[in-house]
C-alpha cells in the first residue's frame, strides 16, 4: 500500500540524528507532498456521493427560492433571471453529455458494463414520445417569441432553442449510454450524472409552477364570474401586440401540453439517478440477467374493463369541464358526478388489487432478494409519491367530519368516501406493485442456479421442459409450444409430472394477474388524464377551502396533486413492468 | 417446503378420474382452505415492511391534517379533537410495549440477539435527561388545567397525565430493549414499533406546531407594538379565572421546556426507526462489535475555544432578545450583531470541519463498509436535515440580491455572507461526519480477522503493544501505560517497528481531530441554543419578507426552522459518536 511507505519515512525522519525541530519541519514538508498525492487521488466513493449529492441539492434549492420570488410578482425577481439560471444549467448538461459520449466513443472497450434493469426499453420507447411532445412545447414557445420579440425579453427566445437541444440530446444519451455502469473518472462523472437529474428535476419544478399558476389563475377567474369572490388575478401579458396571428393559439396550446413535458422530465430524473447509484457498481452476474417477457394468452376481461374505465374517465373530464363553468346549480352537479365516478372507480381498483394480492398468496413464489437500484428507487418512489395524495385525502377527511350538521353541499358523503376509498386504494396498489416486483417466478428460481450463459435465448432446460409439457395439457398452445418441441428433454420422471402440474395452475393464476395489471395500468392512466387536463375538484367544492382557508389548503394542493400526478405516472410505468415480468 | 406439497394436491386433483368441472370446484375448496393457511402463515418480509410504513405514514398524515384544520382556529376543529387522537394513540403504545416486555420477559432466552450500534449507552442517558425535563412540562401542564379546570376541557387534563406515563414507560423500554433484533411475530411486532415511530413523530410535529403558534404571536405582538403592522393575535385563553396564583408561571415556562420536548421525540423516533430495520436482520458477528472509546489526551484547544463560543452565544442571545423589542435603531443594531457573530462562528466551523477533512486525505484510514442501519439512517437524516436551512439560506440570498440598490437595511451584506457560509459550513460539516462515521481506525483492521473475543477490554494484541512501545517515545504517557505493561507481547521486530511509528503520527493526527470534533459539538450546541430560544432574525430583519411575502415566508420557515433545530441536535449526537470513535 501507498499510504505505509510515506508513513514509514515520516516516522524514520523522527528516529533520526536531526534535531526535533528541523526533523517536524521535514515531516511537514513531507506531509503537504503527501497531501497533494491524496488530493488528485481517488476520492474515497462515500464521501464522493455526499459531495455530489449536496452540489445537486443545493442547486435545485437555489432555483426552488428564485421561483418562490417569483410567485410573489414582485418587482425585483423576473421570469428571465430564473429562465437564465436554467439555460445554464442545461448548457453545462449538454457539454458534459458531450464529454462523456467523446470518451465513451474514444475508449471502445469490447464490451462495457451494463445494468440489464435500468431503462427497459419500453420506457426508453415511452420517453421519446414525451420527449416529441416537448419539441412541440419548444416550437411553441420559439412562436409565440417572435410574435412578441419586440417588447420581451431574447432570454425568452433563447430558452426554448436550449431546452430543445437538450432535449433531443439527452434522449440520445438515453438511448445510448443510460445503462452505463461508470468505473472511470467516478468523482467527476458522479458530479456529471447529479448535474443532469437535478436540472432535469429543477425543469420539473418550473414546469409544476408554471402549470399550478396557471390554474390558480383560472380559477380565480371562473370565481370571479361566478360571483364568489373578486380576486383580482395577475398574469403578465407583454406591452405590445403581436406581429404573428397565432400568439394566442400558441400560448393556450402551449397547456395541453404542459403535462407530458412535466412526466417527461421527472421520469428522465429518476432514470438518471439509477444510473448515478450504479456508478463503481459492481454487477452480480447471476442477477443482472434480464427476464424475457411471457406470452399472454387469454388478455379479455382486463383490457376490456381498462377501457370502459378510459372511456368513463375522458367522458366525466369533457362533462365536468364544461358543466363547472356554468351556474351554481350545474357545478355542484358536476363535482357530484366526478366523485361517484371517482367511488366507483377505486372500489373496481381496490378489488382488482386485493384480488392479485389473495393470488400471491396462494401461489407461494419465492422472493426476489438480488440488488437492484432501479427497483428499490421504483418501490421507495411509489411510497414517497402516495405522501401527497394521502395527506390531501386526510385533510378533505377532516373537513368533511368538521362541517357535519351544517348546511353542506350534497357530495359531501360521497367526497368522504370518495377520500377514504383513495387511500386504500394506494395502499393496496402499492402492495400489489412491491410484491409482484419482488417476486421471482418459480422457473427462475429452480434454473437460476445452474444456467448462467447470456446468450441463451429462452428461460433455460427447465424452463423448455414445463412448455413442452404444456402442450399435452393445454392443446390450445401447440402452434407456440411446435417451435420449441426440438429442444425439450426429458428429465427424471417425478420433477416434470411436478411441474406439469404446476404449470397449469399457475397459468390459471398467471393469466388473472396480467388480467388484473392490465385493467390497473389503464385505471391508472385515466386517473392521471382527469387531473392532468384541468378536473381538479379539490379546488372547486369549497369545502376544504371552509375548514383551511384559502392559502392553506392551496399550498396543500399545489405540493399534493404533482405528486399525486406523478404517482399515477410512475404506477403506469411499474404495472407495465409487472405486466412483462408476471 | 410446505407449499410444494399443496401444489401437487391440487394438480392431483386434475389428473383425478372426475369431471373437469366437478375437479375445478374442488380444486377451488383447496385453494381457498390453502389461502387460509397462508394468510395466517409468516408473510412476506418486503410485503410487512411496506403495510407497516404505510400505517404509520396515514397515522401521521392524519394527526397533521387536524393540525392544518386546526391553524385555522375554525369554529369545527378544536385542540381537543387532536388531543385525543394523540392520546389513544400513546395508549395503544403503551399496550403493546407491555405486551412486548411481558413477552420478552417469558421467553427468556438465554442470549438474544443485540444490535451493537443501535441506541449507545449516552444517547440513552441524553435522552433520559431529556425525558426528565419533558416530565416536569407535563407536570406544568397538570397544574394549569387544576387552574382552569372548570371551564376547559378534560381531555386538557388527561393528556399530560398520559403523557408522563407514556415517558416513564418508554425510557424504560429504550435502557432494556431498544437493541433488541425481533425475530419472533414479525409481522406484528413491526406494526407495534412503527405505531412507536410514528406516534413519537406525531408528539414531535404537535410540539413543533405549538412552539411555532407561539413564536408567530409574540411577533406579531412585537410588530404591532412596534407600530409596522396591525395584525389581530388570535391567542386562545379559558373564559374563567385561575383557581390557583401560578397559572401564569405555569403556561409562560412551558415555552422554555418545548425544545427539550421536541427534541426527545424526535430522537426517540429515530432510534424506534432503527430497531423497526433490524426486524429479521441476520447479524453479522464480525461487524457487531462495539468499539471501545479511545483516550483523549492532549485535549486543550478544541474545548477552548468551543466554550468560548458557547459563552458568546450565550451573550448574544440574552443582548438580540432585549434589544430587538426596543426601538427601531435597536432592532437593526441587534439585528447586524447577529449576522456578524454568524459569519465568525461559521467561518470557524467551516475551517474547523475542512481541516479535519485535510486530516482525512492525509491519513490514509481505510472504509468501513459492513451493514449498519444505525449509521445509515444517521447519515441520511443529516442530509435531509440540511435541506430546510440551505433552502432558508438561498432564499436569504435571493432577497438580499434582489433588494440590492434600493433603500436596504445596514445588514444586508452581512446577511448575505451569512447564509452563504451556512450552506457552505453545512456542507462541509456534513462531510466530515459522514467521513468520520465510514472510516476505519487502522487497528481494527489489523486486529479484525484475528480476534472475535466480545469481553476483550482492550483493543487487542496488536493495540497492546503499540501503546507499550508508546512509552518509548511518549515519556509524558507513562502512567497510563504503566498499567497495561504487563499485557504488552513482543511481536517480530519490523511490525512492531512500523507500528511504533505509525503510532506516533496517528496519535498526533488523532489529538487534532479529537480537538476538532469536540470544538464542533460545543458550536452546534451554541448554533441550537440560539433559535431554539427565540433568536430568529429571519422573522425581525424583512428583507425576505419583502421579496416572498408575509405568507410564504413563514411557511418556509415554519418547515426549516424545526429542521435546522433537529440538524444541529443530531450534529450533535453523531460528533460525540465521532469523538468516541476517533
Amino acid at each position: 500500500m501507498v499510504e505505509h511507505s510515506g508513513l514509514d519515512i515520516m516516522c524514520l525522519n523522527k528516529y533520526g540524528p536531526s534535531s526535533s525541530s528541523s526533523s517536524s519541519s521535514d515531516a511537514e514538508k513531507k506531509l503537504f507532498s503527501k497531501l497533494k498525492v491524496s488530493l488528485t487521488k481517488r476520492y474515497p466513493q462515500k464521501n464522493a456521493e455526499t459531495l455530489s449529492a449536496q452540489y445537486g441539492t443545493n442547486l435545485l434549492l437555489i432555483g426552488v427560492s428564485v421561483m418562490l420570488a417569483l410567485a410573489q410578482h414582485g418587482p425585483a425577481v423576473k421570469e428571465e433571471h430564473l429562465l437564465t439560471f436554467i439555460t445554464v444549467l442545461m448548457l453545462m448538461q449538454l457539454v458534459w453529455m458531450l464529454c462523456y459520449m467523446i470518451r465513451r466513443e474514444r475508449e471502445r472497450s469490447p464490451l462495457p458494463e451494463r445494468d440489464a434493469h435500468a431503462g427497459t426499453s419500453w420506457i426508453r420507447g415511452g420517453l421519446t414520445m414525451l420527449a416529441l411532445l416537448s419539441l412541440i412545447m419548444d416550437a411553441f414557445r420559439i412562436g409565440y417569441f417572435v410574435g412578441y420579440h419586440s417588447c420581451i425579453s431574447a432570454v425568452l427566445g433563447v430558452y426554448p432553442i436550449i431546452h430543445a437541444l437538450h432535449t433531443i440530446s439527452q434522449v440520445h444519451f438515453l438511448w445510448f449510454h443510460i445503462k452505463d455502469v461508470i468505473k472511470k473518472y467516478e468523482t467527476f462523472e458522479r458530479f456529471g450524472v447529479i448535474h443532469a437529474v437535478f436540472t432535469n428535476l429543477l425543469l420539473w419544478c418550473n414546469g409544476v409552477m408554471s402549470e399550478a399558476e396557471h390554474f390558480l389563475n383560472n380559477h380565480r377567474r371562473r370565481l370571479t364570474a361566478l360571483g364568489y369572490a373578486n380576486i383580482s388575478t395577475v398574469e403578465v401579458e407583454p406591452h405590445c401586440n403581436c406581429t404573428t396571428s397565432v400568439c394566442s393559439m400558441f400560448s393556450t396550446s402551449l397547456y395541453y401540453l404542459y403535462p407530458f413535458n412535466i412526466e417527461y422530465h421527472i421520469f428522465v430524473s429518476a432514470m438518471l439517478f439509477v444510473m448515478w447509484k450504479n456508478i463503481g457498481r459492481t454487477l452480480d452476474r447471476h442477477s443482472n440477467r434480464k427476464r424475457p417477457s411471457t406470452r399472454s394468452p387469454g388478455l379479455l376481461l382486463g383490457p376490456l374493463l381498462g377501457l370502459l374505465a378510459l372511456a368513463s374517465s375522458v367522458t366525466v373530464l369533457v362533462v365536468y369541464l364544461i358543466h363547472v363553468e356554468k351556474s351554481e346549480q350545474t357545478r355542484e352537479a358536476a363535482i357530484s358526478m366526478f366523485y361517484c365516478y371517482g367511488v366507483v372507480m377505486l372500489a373496481c381498483m381496490c378489488g382488482a388489487s386485493g384480488a392479485g394480492l389473495l393470488v400471491y398468496r396462494v401461489e407461494d413464489w419465492p422472493m426476489d432478494t438480488g440488488q437492484n437500484p432501479s427497483r428499490t428507487l421504483d418501490t421507495e418512489l411509489l411510497l414517497g409519491s402516495s405522501l401527497g395524495s394521502w395527506l390531501m385525502s386526510w385533510c378533505s377527511v377532516v373537513a368533511a367530519a368538521a362541517t357535519a350538521g351544517r348546511s353542506s353541499p350534497s357530495f359531501r358523503w360521497t367526497c368522504l368516501a370518495y377520500s377514504l376509498l383513495l387511500v386504500l386504494e394506494k395502499c393496496v396498489q402499492n402492495l400489489f406493485i412491491v410484491e409482484s416486483l419482488y417476486r421471482r417466478r418459480r422457473e427462475d428460481e429452480a434454473m437460476a442456479p445452474e444456467i448462467f450463459s447470456v446468450t441463451a435465448p429462452y428461460d433455460g432446460i427447465v424452463n423448455r421442459a414445463y412448455e413442452t409439457q404444456d402442450k399435452r395439457c393445454a392443446p390450445l398452445d401447440a402452434e407456440q409450444s411446435e417451435n420449441r418441441q426440438g429442444f425439450g428433454r426429458k428429465h427424471a420422471d417425478v420433477p416434470l409430472h411436478a411441474g406439469n402440474r404446476l404449470n397449469v395452475t399457475a397459468g390459471r393464476k398467471r393469466q388473472i394477474l396480467k388480467n388484473i395489471t392490465i385493467f390497473l395500468f389503464m385505471c391508472n392512466i385515466s386517473l392521471w388524464i382527469l387531473p392532468a387536463f384541468g378536473c381538479r375538484p379539490q379546488y372547486d367544492n369549497a369545502l376544504e377551502q371552509e375548514t383551511f382557508g384559502f392559502s392553506v389548503w392551496t399550498t396543500v394542493l399545489n405540493v399534493a396533486i404533482p405528486m399525486n400526478l406523478f404517482y399515477r405516472m410512475h404506477s403506469v410505468a411499474s404495472l407495465f413492468e409487472v405486466f412483462r415480468k408476471v
